[in-house]
């Protein structure tokens, strides 16, 4: 959790007047502006860029790369400013590049199920956009973020255990390098063994390898039927267990998550409902009328062995939607129980048979350090995630919650997990990545050079 | 298609020696064994290797990388030498890697439906040692290929349409780089957010970047109920347009399979079948027994109603396998139809609502061609290949089969698809890889200079 150096070089007058002259009003040095778009949703301090451009196509971000790779300038890629591990710092100064004004669906195939966006098109507007395609596109972080965003992240989401995530959805993108020069990757076949992985690269580079200006997603059909349950159960172990059950006999559930009973009560709170406060799984089922029937009872039962009790189901439309807008409201839920306070959000994910000794030894962690931290978690993929609820002014709080976000890091590595299942590495998590790759860190960097050997784009994060 | 320059430094003594020292009777110079190292299953001409390493662990290939790195002398893999497009050809002379004797399954968990095996056992091999836990490996490419083979080559097969390809079945890797450094990519977790996707970038490398010696791979629960089925069609394009339906709608089959009525033929021959000569779909159903009723129905109708005949069903293991195993000795049993040939295969990926244009075209093609090329494919992917069963001592019927496979993969590139599905680049594919990449062709190129500096990685391939 160490902060960078920000070493701030003076602003570039020749690139300041080149950018100006050339985007005239969509370029912005104004205070507020720039204090925007070096904030994400996190704790992480506000470290502002030293003016941002607001680009309309790929062609505008290739200019404005261009004109900063001539001028050595950090570029910053900027979506809607939801990351959480401090990814659009401007670190060393620089140029914030905000693509939410590229936001265009190009091109949508139902008979292929698949759509080319803009890079700031967000999901909830994709989605919007495919309402009379009875198809979709399933992967959903809890903000509605930008999809080149979430390309960038690798996001995923509640419906990763079914649908998979950003990594499995993205058939290919346009990008702009560091030196300004446009490419494509990938193709509009569903499979291709024609050279390197250039799209799973740049997913989940977070901008430091090209900046992402188009892709093109996987959709997938809206299921026939689909229902959706709450229940609680009387520990976290018994609920933990119940979904390590279901994923290992197979039940092809599209969601699964879990909620403490802290978050549960922040739920309620929020989003004004009553559940039982207790560890609380949701599930959601999709598939044919028979299917979708077939799977919830699979389900139910191995919950009811579980000790699962308050079942409620939800079939229609509206009152999953409220059951799902919740869940996604979860962060905000849990920042809302102590107004004025920031999050310290984490994720990491280990494999399925290690979830249940994670996430009782984090919980056990968490009583006896008396913070708050709603635990919350995509638990069909062995990923949880933790919110410390910080004051942020008292810095013996925040210390403790830094050294028990440790613990639980160092757990899932040495559980055969990873340091973040969706949230990325940012700068807060770059020690982390370094503890989990070992030497493979080294062939990052090399990759990293040899792209942008200058070090401009989004510097100081990741590697 | 054309050949590249073979350039052939001078068998290195000091290196021959050095090998000779680390590995005894384990390194091999003999004639034979290096011609046998220096071909695969295609018709690229036999280029062998100067002498062949037999490696039985990481730790082996990592000293072997490093002396020839230090002699500045190539490496190429060597699985089981069932590759298409010249992989294992020492193009610059050089050391092949035989990694068949690393052939030990390290460790399977049930829990987490996975296991981690060395780079030489193969698929057959993996999922015999599977047997009793109730978990199979889906990727099936035709031969029994090496899973350090189907990764490096980023493989896929028959089931890929709902279980995935190599892309998406390893979780994570050891490979040695270089400069015979080891690195370990990915972890248990199933999936990730951290840093650079370095199990992405190998899979599919062919050897170009790093010899991978160790796999971590998903496994999958055997489905409790399974029902495979042949049915035969008026045209190619009913059929293919069945399987068109069938995607679009949704039924989530395992396998859907078309062989033309040339292949139909060639597969009675060889395996004894008496299936009717003409276009064909091979259908699988993988799930509960209520949802392989409910799927076989739909794919029946919808292929009913495309004029679908002479429909065949197999519910039990020996008569699937049977069926399957005809399938994948699909290739085989082209070459049997014309003795002393050789195959010319070729593979392309297209988005699916192309597909019927493509194959039609390409059925026209070969009609007028008078060339025998039955085609086969996994059409639930847009995927299809043809194989150009020729007499290499003709030049001109040679000449004749590259012209209309560049052909084909033009056509296939104009549909927004990839120069290949499944079989890689080799060295055959070179120019057509970068007729598909256009400037990220520059990206792999600068990875590859970056990663291997020397160009000592399976030299001529790819890139």
């Amino acid at each position: 959790m160490s902060m960078e150096p920000t070493l701030r070089p003076p602003a570039n007058e020749g690139l300041i007047a080149a950018l100006a002259n050339a985007l005239g009003d969509r370029f912005s040095r104004a205070r507020a502006v720039c204090e925007q778009h070096g904030r994400d949703e996190s704790y992480h301090p506000t470290i502002p860029p030293d003016g941002v451009a607001f680009a309309r196509s790929t062609e505008d971000v290739a200019a404005i790369v261009a004109l900063c790779a001539q001028h050595r300038v950090p570029v910053i890629p900027f979506g809607t400013g939801t990351s959480l591990e401090g990814g659009v710092a401007a670190l060393a100064g620089g140029i914030s590049i905000d693509l939410a004004g590229m936001n265009r669906v190009l091109r949508v195939s139902a008979d292929d199920l698949d759509v080319t966006v803009q890079a700031g098109v967000t999901r909830k507007q994709l989605n919007t956009h495919l309402r009379d395609t009875g198809l979709f596109f399933p992967i959903d972080p809890g903000a509605d973020a930008s999809l080149g965003g979430m390309a960038a992240t690798r996001a995923s989401g509640t419906n990763a255990v079914r649908y998979g995530t950003m990594r499995d959805n993205v058939l290919g993108l346009t990008a702009v390098l560091a030196d300004g020069s446009i490419v494509r990757t990938g193709t509009r076949a569903r499979k291709s063994a024609a050279g390197y992985d250039l799209t799973r690269l740049l997913v989940g580079s977070e901008g430091t390898l090209g900046v992402i200006t188009e892709l093109t997603l996987r959709l997938h059909g809206i299921p026939e039927a689909m229902s959706s349950a709450v229940c609680a159960f009387p520990t976290v172990a018994d609920a933990v267990n119940a979904v390590i059950a279901t994923i290992q006999v197979g039940v092809p559930v599209a969601r699964i998550e879990f909620l403490d009973d802290v978050q549960i009560d922040a739920v309620n709170r929020f989003s004004k409902l009553d559940y039982a406060v207790a560890p609380t799984l949701f599930f959601e089922f999709h598939g044919t009328e028979a299917s979708v029937a077939e799977q919830a009872e699979m389900a139910g039962m191995i919950a009811g062995e579980h000790g699962a009790s308050d079942f409620r189901w939800a079939t229609l439309a509206e009152d999953r939607n409220r059951l799902w807008q919740a869940r996604h409201d979860a962060y905000y839920a849990a920042l809302a129980l102590r107004p004025g306070a920031r999050g310290l959000p984490t994720d990491v994910c280990v494999p399925i048979s290690r979830l249940a000794d994670c996430i009782v030894e984090t919980k056990a962690d968490v009583a006896e350090s008396r913070l708050l931290a709603p635990m919350v978690g995509h638990v069909g993929d062995g990923n949880f995630h933790l919110v410390f609820v910080l004051d942020l002014d008292d810095a013996e709080e925040v210390a403790r919650a830094e050294t028990l976000h440790e613990r639980l890091v160092r757990r899932a590595l040495a559980m055969g997990g990873t340091c973040t299942g969706e949230h990325g590495i940012g700068y807060g998590k770059k020690h982390l990545l370094e503890a989990e790759c070992g030497p493979a860190i080294d062939v990052m960097r090399t990759i990293k050079r040899a792209l942008d050997p200058h070090g401009i784009l989004n510097p100081g994060k990741v590697v």
